[in-house]
């Protein structure tokens, strides 16, 4: 199969390189990029190394003749505005971006604060977490970070109906690459390095994606109370979430329903009353989970973490590709983390 | 006046010393070491310079005849055992320690997995959360790191009887400084750097210390969920607040809760919406508070950073031992954070 | 005495500004911005507090009028061009910037890149490495970062006459505060975090500065190679210098050497063969140096840490102002570092 | 093939299990520990996930009954002991430890301070740096990570003879994994953290190495004035050697040597005037050298990095596995970094 990029000097896009080049279904990876001069892969990203792949103007005709899929790794806004084509020719695409998450026109415009889509109700996109996903359209929509480890976090038991409604809060923190590759003052290695950072709460544009999931899972599940804390790390995510039960449980009550959710997860590790680090997952597509009742508050803790550029970004995205093209979920994908 | 410190040698020591040694009410600091050996300072800790300080042999008698006032910088267990003689002659001692914070005597031995202490109802102890102390005893427990950035997060609201009972949820991190001057797996750099690990969840000894002052405040607070993450930082605290409300509020009626309750105290900032970060009172005693009323929730999210071995520790040690010998608060502390 | 800061939002002059409103001898601190409009400091720099101290647009006249002393934290090129006057009326200035280290109007803009100062030989300026100044001038040349650090790891030996021209090589490291508070792609967190970045190879500005004074020591030592690294870290300087001798010595002749010449030197803490560390000077305006004699090569290995924003830049600006103004030499400068 | 590891719970023996139970190879990988009981490679690093693999206690004659070739990833004096039945039958052995580097065995007691091993002069072991080994005897000696990275950045110059003996001067710089997993005072967070540390200054144990390397390639290079620094990151050694040259060169003349030297090298990538950082090959087995000439003071300064753990051991030890066996250099290796 050949695939395409655009977006591949941003972090989402140079991981998905990385991925999609040494990925044994992929024969040739196609780079496109957002303005109309052609660039050397090389001088963009020097890390990459000194192979002469040329970075092509983007055009939606060359890209439907030249590839049978197309990974967008572009910043929200971008998608919105050049994926109608595609999407009316059914073309397969992999949106990393956040453009065609939400259902909703009104919640897009609210919470990214960009003009709406415009789609008609035959335009079929899939939101697609793929621990949890049985139908796949041509368009994907990719979740984004840290929607995915607050989602698979809460699944288990918001599935069996038995979070309470109106109890989940959520504190999530992530590394310094979430957010982008253009310098900004909140970047700035003296201001974050040593420093933690609480921003956009109340305010960011996953928590519609969350509460659009949840409330799938369970109707009564419509409000999360969401907090972003930004880390001195470069990769990595973990989220915290707390949260009253509609039933009475045990530890073990609780650990049975998880491992039964996930036995046959290839990318979810379960790990009990023994809470993952962030370390224990980055480089890899794993998200791992851990999780503590406590008897005397009521409240069980949900500890889980990921790669925010794998699991949270490209690595996902490549098993959602795996997924909708019929190959085994792992393939192409490390079996272990960078560690330590 | 002449102060002693036990525990020089551990992070909470080395930075009270540095600011006693600087402090303008005290012409002398005596070091009293753990053992029976007389140890040079400049050996144990160079970057305290080549100073000729010796660390003493620690003996009671000495101590009531050398100094005025005692500083505690040891670990749990210590001063349970050897203060008993210091306490009933009513000598001046401030206990960084979490020996005496406890009033009940079963809580400190479930929580610190140690025998308790033995006082009888005379024995009266100061659990000095400065900012809402008036009353001094000679004896000092200074207050846990954790519990008082929860705490002074809290009190505002706490004291005004806002806060729903069993509604507060806790997000604490800090830094490795935290854990103490011996090396582990845990503060181990390829460990816990680019990593962050949930440890103690329901199981840390500020819980109880916690729910004794909101107990105080408003007798229906007994509880609190409260979870405590180890950060790949040095120094610094950062406590998320989640609680429900008794009444109806706005972000205003809420920020001048805030602003009232913290008018005449130095060594809190409050700072509105603007919420802070830790690097913001690194190297001060300072206490930055800032809080975020959710309407769509009915979630109040209160962010309070501290340094935790300033306000968490030696600071907060020296801004009692000011207030309990009728100095002016701020005397000897810092009136900056460093910064950057 | 009142003094002016003009640069308060950068970082040596945040830094800066924490020492003198704290320094015993300064009645008053007055801040100047570079533009015409009025600023309030606690909204630059909120981690300074909430007094309300302006900003006033730059004006010489004024200047002149309300303070004792100028000091200057802006960058190279905007003294050069805005102390003409001042230097022209003999008015107490202290110069962070590198606009008039160089005494050559070539070497200046050869290294900087920018059009030269116009001086007549009848302006007096020093360039006042405290240690080794003994004659001041009102403006005053406050040394660069690395060439503190560096000059002062080889005085002892340089002014003995015992090192041998052409064989000097120093490795220098520098924490990313150093590149200033504006973010680029270089100082972005996911860029230098777990990293190493050698620049500016053999073209840093520092270079002729530091020949500048070693030539003046001794006139054989006209080259140095020189290289700069930016460091994961906010704060520090360390440089590792590499030379040959121009005599047979032993490793306690060295220490002999650096002990006596540094005697009286209450900022240089010679540390002998104990090499120092960053951490150990951080918060601190000392320069700590350590030195290893290797008799199977014949080199010598001097290591030598400062701070770069107080022994780098703002503290030794105060304790240049100190000894100008006939102040004894360390008040207003803490006499710890921030440990850890 | 089927391989053997011991030493899997160290970070080298944990990177050589994840490269090589990814091998396209290797058909099973079998875990040796140095104890006698049996353990569960899951519970010694839960980050490798729950695959049920055991850790055998060692057996000289298993091993040789079970696996094809063995990997040693042990501490230095342990392979000096365990591994003579082993090159006496000449069995495929790859040791990671510094244990069979030195041909002399006085060297090695001199600078490992251990007791020599017992090698007749029958017994063949290859020094064995994959870019400039032909011959492989069937026990290879995997080089150090000091010395890979030292040796790759000096041998184009070296090789052509135009090194000046006695000019070289190394300042190496290597993240904390380079110290292993065991928690001590220097790689405690709080000490090491925003800090640099000068260690074992001319007496780090890869200079004997170096030099060995260095004047088999020159003979007239005997010496090498070596410094290593700690840094505050988790994995990845950055090289920086400073030389004089025998001969008349120009940055074009010295790029060229380069160029040549590793023009069929896949693991070496020369990157000119364009100075490598070390993020660039975190995560791969590459080392990236850039080179830098300086006309005005007649010195060359070499910058190489490697990741520590990958090209400074298991993935050159897998580098070396695949040219002892004669598959292709760059099977079951990475071909990208972690980035970023």
């Amino acid at each position: 199969m050949k695939v395409g990029i655009i977006g591949i000097t941003g972090y989402s896009g140079t991981v998905l390189y990385t991925l999609l080049a040494q990925h044994p279904k992929v024969s040739q990876v196609i780079l496109y990029g957002s303005t109309q001069e052609t660039q050397m892969l090389s001088e963009r990203i020097p890390a990459l190394g000194k192979n002469d792949i040329i970075i092509k103007p983007f055009d939606v005709k060359n890209i439907q003749q030249e590839t049978d899929c197309l990974f967008c790794a572009t910043p929200s806004g971008v998608t919105g505005k050049l994926m109608q084509p595609l999407i009316d020719s059914a073309f397969p695409v992999i949106d990393l971006s956040g453009d065609f998450r939400l259902r909703s026109e009104q919640l897009y415009e609210n919470w990214y604060h960009q003009k709406g889509r415009q789609l008609s109700p035959a335009h079929k996109i899939t939101y697609a977490l793929p621990e949890f996903t049985t139908n796949y359209t041509p368009y994907i929509a990719n979740p984004g970070c840290y929607a995915t480890a607050t989602l698979l976090g809460l699944a288990p038991l918001a599935k069996a109906g038995m979070v309470e409604a109106g109890s989940i809060i959520t504190d999530a923190k992530s590394g310094v690459s979430g957010a982008g590759k253009n310098p900004t003052t909140s970047t700035h290695f003296p201001f974050i390095n040593e420093n933690l950072w609480v921003y956009r709460l109340n305010q960011h544009q996953h928590i519609p994606e969350i509460t659009q999931q949840l409330s799938d899972w369970d109707a009564s599940l419509q409000q999360i109370q969401f907090s972003t804390t930004l880390l001195p790390i470069t990769r990595g995510i973990m989220v915290n979430t707390y949260a009253k039960l509609t039933q009475p449980v045990t530890q073990s009550i609780i650990e049975n329903i998880f491992t039964q959710c996930y036995a046959e997860k290839p990318f979810v590790r379960f790990r009990g009353a023994q809470l993952p680090t962030i370390k224990e997952v980055v480089g890899s597509n794993f998200c791992d989970i851990g999780v503590m009742w406590n008897p005397s508050t009521k409240i069980v803790t949900i500890v889980s973490v990921i790669d925010n550029l794998m699991k949270g970004a490209a690595g996902q995205a490549v098993q959602n590709f795996n997924l909708y093209f019929g190959f085994e979920e792992t393939v192409g994908l490390p079996q272990f983390p960078l560690f330590p």
